[in-house]
């Protein structure tokens, strides 16, 4: 039983008709006001440079609702009750009179405050200050931040350190959207609720770990942007290492977020770090070419629109990922994620170890594996790969793969599964930190990828070229192939 | 690969015209003639008491079998191609002059010849000797017989020796049908080709097992039969013991028949004997009262047609097994069979042991264990209990139980799975023992049953009343749920 947690929320959104909200909290916030969870006096303010009226902010934000909500989840009432909590101000983040109204539309109202920073990572400090000069915050204020923060651990550090002077830390929600996807809350339970997978998950077990992030699209507009990063930088660091976290930590004493963050930040430092002489073995780094994608021809990384034909940045990293402890020795983290890839799929794959005697048909020895295979999209669910007795009779003791199949949407007879910001927007009415990273998690993870990109840089390692709607360069085959393995392909 | 073996028989049924031949073995040749696993050169003798015809044999085996056949599966010419090998000869057994048309009907064929004795187990040891003084048989005959084998250990033992006279036991293929059902066999690769269990699959991972046998049927028509026997001879000493073995043996070295027989005889001997002081707490017998079945009003045992109403058979029992070896101590085995149960069901429940330390929700911590579910009957299957994360925002971290499943006809995508006897049947023209009992299980299975019955006749154990249609007496629930436990619900 759920406590009855006091959820009314006055929630700020600075770059309130920015993307981010326009394209996520707000079609969030219509699912949650749909679903019953917005408390009654829970109100929404919207903060943008630009002066409209709140009835065409109201406007504005109608169509993005329309446009990004299901037919079948639509109705005018819903959308009617949401815009009524929403005012607007038109702000400067920049001047501090600016703040002076948020002050006054805050009054003397008992909601907690939520402040939802949906701007570039650069004006946290300033909006931070300014809040706090204005008078517009208390102990109780909650700060939700979206990523990056920062660029490699001094840039992160500096943010963090701008937002830790006005804030504590338990005040402060940095979001990795990835926390949000139900698949990914559900490795806690998978691995800690059930012993038939908890009692064996470890190098006693496991042979090694897959973790892929495929997207299918390319840069699409914003080239110049994703240049200063990378892949990884934009991937790895945040999402990519936060599965692998959850994938790998040690089972929290309680589900308090954190002992559940305590034990991820273990595992970020036992990370092995990229040093020069692993650069060749346990890294690639990729750039996608030419090529088609979803049946359409389409150009290449150095040919989009607005690139710099000389660029080395990454679009594509393939690493195999080693964790220095009691659990995990010996046992590889093989992780890829890239643009351009033939589909957009996340998926986590467990594969155990095959029993110590093998007694079928020899020929068949290299099925003899148990595969977990925990999808993150499309379609949530999991997948056990097991082996069963091969039907018919002509058959003998012949074996096959049988899967046995768990698909989230059908298993729970759910119309939808939330989205990843309904989940985080809910979590910060409920002051629960579980689902959002912790300073030092970030800074942990900063400082093993900038161990990573300093010796690439170092090695003058370049990416390899690769066709768009290819699963990457062949070097990233040869890499898990080198261990005898090879990337789980579902056919 | 399979090996190429010679396959070629001829096959001799005693008692040819008799239930057991119409109902099962004929439509089963039938399907092994479709699917052509009959080997061109092997033929079929029928052999029966009365005289007829070879054309009236051959008429009423055709509406026998399309009488059991789906119209799915039909096909004229099978059917004429399975008569054109069947012939028949009149034969009184007790006569050893009928035998010697045997003798001419062999001739010189290489095929090997099967014995199949489709009667009485009284006859089987007049049928080997006279086959043996008509010369009829050699080093390489098999012989098939049905249980039961005997009535007791004593009265197995003549039946074994008697047979035992003309053939050596590796010509002997006993039968338990339940070993011919493609997930019985099944288990043995689901044990020991899939690591996640086989690793797991002792009194440290496991807290106790479930197997539940249940028929809807009554006794309908063999009432005198039935009654000389009981439940625990006419099912617990073969089916249920011999499942019972499959899922408690420990691995055999490899795949050979006498590895895995000898594997089962360990189990047998390892069981607990019942002894006068568990009669009260590991055994209930019960008798059927009249009720309702599958929406039928329906008589009880004792007043069906032929029912001596005094008798204090069972036709039901549940029991509590324990094996006294280093895998299964302390992990009971709780087994169940009977007559006039809610419906027709055979599955085997695995519980696994629940994670040592739990962090959900405590009102929650009832479901927290794992458990793996095998359907014999219906829909050929098995279910993976595991629990996952519940959905929708509301549900905060609330555990549900996500089952993992196999149905083998969707899974393998196959229109029919073959019945036991048509496994069965070609095993033997393999000459593969695999699926059949060796005399010592046969054995050390009535050894144990003798003694149960012998203390519940001493203890003046009756049967309890339980109504048709129900899941037995009162007491059978109370025997597992003494130990804190309660019989699968899938509900």
């Amino acid at each position: 039983m759920e406590e009855r947690i006091d959820t009314r929320s006055d929630l700020m959104i600075f770059g309130g008709l920015g993307d981010l909200a326009r394209r996520k909290l707000f079609p969030a916030l219509y699912h949650l006001e749909r679903t019953g969870l917005l408390a009654a006096d829970s109100r929404v303010l919207v903060l943008a440079r630009r002066a409209h009226s709140v009835d065409d902010v109201r406007e504005q934000l109608a169509s993005d609702i329309r446009r990004r909500v299901p037919d079948s989840d639509w109705d005018d009432g819903v959308l009617s009750r949401l815009l009524a909590r929403v005012d607007y101000l038109c702000l400067d983040i920049n001047r501090l009179d600016d703040y002076q109204p948020l002050v006054r539309w805050r009054g003397d109202c008992e909601n907690a405050l939520i402040v939802y920073m949906a701007t570039p990572p650069s004006l946290y400090g300033v909006i931070a200050r300014q809040l706090r000069d204005a008078g517009c915050c208390t102990r109780k204020t909650r700060v939700v931040v979206e990523k990056p923060i920062g660029h490699d651990l001094e840039t992160s550090r500096t943010i963090n350190q701008q937002l830790g002077e006005v804030f504590n830390e338990d005040q402060l929600f940095r979001i990795d959207h990835y926390l949000g996807k139900e698949t990914v809350q559900n490795l806690i339970a998978l691995r800690f609720a059930n012993n038939l997978f908890a009692s064996q998950w470890n190098q006693n077990h496991i042979s090694h770990v897959e973790i892929t992030v495929a997207e299918s699209v390319g840069i699409e507009g914003r080239w110049g942007y994703f240049d200063q990063a990378g892949q990884v930088r934009d991937m790895i660091q945040n999402h990519l290492l936060q599965l692998l976290c959850l994938i790998a930590m040690d089972p929290p004493a309680d589900l308090s977020a954190d002992s559940i963050r305590d034990e991820k930040v273990k595992v970020l430092k036992a990370l092995r770090p990229i040093t020069p002489d692993l650069i060749e073995s346990h890294l690639v780094r990729g750039q996608y070419t030419a090529g088609s994608s979803q049946g359409k021809v389409v150009p290449g990384y150095l040919e989009e629109e607005g690139a710099d034909r000389n660029s080395t940045t990454e679009t594509f990293v393939a690493l195999k990922v080693e964790i220095e402890n009691w659990r995990w020795a010996g046992v590889p983290f093989y992780i890829r994620t890239g643009k351009r890839l033939p589909e957009k799929l996340s998926q986590i794959i467990i594969h155990f170890k095959p029993a110590p005697h093998y007694i079928f048909d020899p020929d068949q020895r290299h099925l003899a594996s148990n595969k977990l295979v925990i999808r993150l999209q499309p379609d949530e669910g999991m997948t056990l790969q097991i082996l069963t007795k091969d039907q018919g009779l002509d058959k003998g003791m012949r074996l096959r793969r049988g899967p046995l199949e768990l698909t989230f949407s059908e298993a729970f007879q759910t119309d939808r599964i939330p989205e990843a910001y309904e989940r985080l927007l809910w979590e910060v009415m409920k002051g629960n930190q579980y689902l959002f990273v912790r300073r030092d998690e970030v800074e942990y993870a900063w400082r093993w990828v900038d161990g990573v990109v300093a010796n690439w840089q170092a090695h003058d390692d370049l990416p390899k070229r690769y066709a768009a709607g290819t699963w990457g360069p062949v070097a990233a085959i040869a890499l898990i192939t080198r261990d005898g393995r090879s990337w789980y392909e579902d056919a």
